[in-house]
């Protein structure tokens, strides 16, 4: 296996950090726009990295790279604005590919709060027969969430529910940083892109549709200390992908935002600093969410002064195999200063990393195998848990 | 008498809309960055006024304008970072000088939000005997406030007190803007400046000294119908002019922010978005501040959406002259609908735009003189109130 890694900021950096412990590939070339930074995340490892620049929002330039290392994966760590190029790229050049975020959507363009426009993943699943007939794989969304989310929604379907009534994702954390008003874990272009999109919910009899922003709150407990906290609906992956391999009667994705993060996003929609599009500025075109985003702390600089634990899980309602009700949270932690010790990378950017190198093992190894454009869900879930444990990250189960 | 307008904004064009009906000047250049907006703003009247391209930020560039036009009264019309050099480039071209925001202030270093630091003015102070010494006049602050605010306090300490214990500088409207979540009705940049500032109090026993930002909030009841709003101090420049000139126990501003005003300010500084430093944004170097004005729109073009008054005005306890406490609100209120429909100018800039041209007009006629760096409080404020009436404008007085 030879993968071209598209991305070292914080999570592409993790990934190599988590893959340079395995030995199922010959070489990983690590590529970024800024080479420099390629070069600082493969500098600690063996010969098997190689740092190389690429604009990723070019798919001839991805597709280039991988003809001259002979790329057999490409894995996307870049911020979604960038899957499209991305992912034609590796197509034109024969590679597989792998994401942890999917093409982008659109709100509906005249009730963006009740319908959906272009969702998440559309612009990739409307080209899933050529890949298929190619006989190469897009695995979607195998990062954390959608990710693991999803690995955990058909173990749940496939081990133990007889029916489900509800897979609700639910993401929360106890994360702090010393020394910052506001820094945010995760990246932010990512964080508003996700959150002040109206989110998506599926129900069964009635298909995907849309509400207004932070919608439908609610206080989830979480595991290990976290405890509780106020959740939102959020536009994710996880809804557009659970439903299309795994039977359930509603689908959903509630990200524990707290009451701050709200409020700094909905200023920032309010005085349209979370706008893509270029605006003039003293003669130079920047868009307003690149100049959040660059005020703001790299999140994967802020492992040493972050304390505490985040949690990624799926919160599974129905029947179990004995007819009676059953509710379940099935639920990965990691504790910052455990991935710090460890690692040397912070827990949110680490957590997202190593479902993708696990992914790239099952590959490898073809305890995974595939074609066309698909979600974790279409896989066998057993295998990536187990592999998940014995990489020394294990994942947990409460029945509630 | 020659002006040169630096500054064809929102107040530049209006102050331009108010003097075009009046004779007591020869010329007025109106010198912009952008020479297209000096343009529209001389576009509908006499052949007085003339269009030009300056740099306000080139002291050299300002003089040199100067002395093209033979000018005998710069009046500085852009936001306050570009004090220094049109002062110093009147000041080179023998030139005298107005403006309605004085040189900017910098936190103490070690204790911003007890003691003060650098000082609005200071700067401009610090040269006021160079000014004295060639018989030049620098009149700071002689917009709406500070600047009729500052009449009004010296007006009191003449006319209607025998001591005064506070003057107390109160700003509020009740205006609205149709179309928009959130959309300023005068400068950000010079609202986030003048608000994230710790704010200044005088006492006399103790001179000037700092809070930190949003303090000691107050309900004002505002008069004509706009009623009650919440007030907070914030640094200005009546708290640096009025206790040089006027007697009284403490000076202070509050300015009527309303609750979701202070929560964007807030947010602002917690992102690191007020920053005027520049920061790079894939390569090139942007002002945070400057990309927030940039999202927002202009506040001069906003007069048609926008419903409601606005109100400046000088509360002033102490005691009478009959020897009884008295407290005095003395104010002055602009209807946007009335500022629109007469002048085409929004209330809030054509509020600030009128004071300065009663005040040439006072220097033309020769009723107001001086020289050296003052403020409006150390020249008679009845002929500067008397002018005011007969421009349509008439000022009003509540006893409380």
């Amino acid at each position: 296996m030879r993968i071209l890694l598209v991305g070292a900021g914080g999570v592409g950096s993790a990934a190599v950090a988590i893959a340079a412990r395995r030995s199922f590939f010959e070489t990983m070339v690590v590529a970024d726009y800024d080479l420099g930074r390629a070069s600082r995340a493969i500098a600690d490892h063996d010969a098997r990295f190689v740092a190389a620049h690429v604009d990723a929002s070019s798919a001839d330039a991805v597709a280039a790279l991988c003809r001259e290392h002979r790329i057999t994966h490409v894995l996307n760590a870049v911020d979604p604005r960038f899957v499209m190029p991305i992912f034609d790229g590796a197509f034109a050049a024969g590679a597989d590919y792998l994401d942890m975020a999917m093409s982008l959507s659109h709100p509906h363009p005249t009730r963006p709060h009740s319908e959906t426009g272009v969702k998440l993943g559309d612009d990739q699943f409307a080209v899933s027969d050529q890949w298929s007939a190619a006989g190469r794989l897009a695995l979607c969304g195998i990062g954390i969430e959608p990710g693991l989310s999803d690995v955990f929604a058909r173990y749940a379907a496939d081990e133990l529910f007889a029916e489900i009534d509800e897979i609700g994702v639910r993401d929360g954390a106890n994360l702090t940083v010393d020394g910052y008003d506001f820094a945010p874990s995760f990246s932010i272009w990512t964080t508003i892109e996700e959150c002040l999109n109206p989110p998506v919910i599926w129900e069964a009899d009635r298909g995907w549709y849309t509400t207004p922003p932070f919608s439908e709150p609610e206080v989830f407990h979480f595991p290990e200390g976290i405890g509780p906290v106020e959740c939102v609906n959020v536009e994710h992956e996880e809804v557009l992908l659970i439903p299309r391999w795994v039977k359930a009667k509603r689908v959903t994705f509630k990200y524990g935002l707290g009451d701050e993060f709200i409020e700094v996003l909905k200023t920032l929609h309010k005085l349209g600093l979370d706008s893509t599009s270029p605006i003039t500025v003293r003669g130079m075109q920047v868009s307003p969410r690149d100049v959040v985003a660059a005020c703001l702390p790299d999140p994967a600089t802020l492992g040493d002064r972050m304390h505490g634990k985040t949690c990624a899980g799926t919160y599974v309602t129905g029947t179990g195999p004995d007819g009676r009700p059953r509710k379940v949270y099935l639920y990965h932690v990691v504790d910052n200063e455990w991935s710090m010790k460890e690692y040397g990378h912070q827990a949110v950017v680490w957590q997202t990393a190593i479902n993708p190198v696990v992914a790239l093992e099952l590959l490898a190894t073809g305890a995974w195998s595939s074609a066309g454009v698909i979600g974790p869900e279409a896989l066998p879930p057993v295998p990536f848990l187990d592999l998940l444990t014995s990489y020394g990250s294990p994942w947990g189960m409460e029945e509630r």
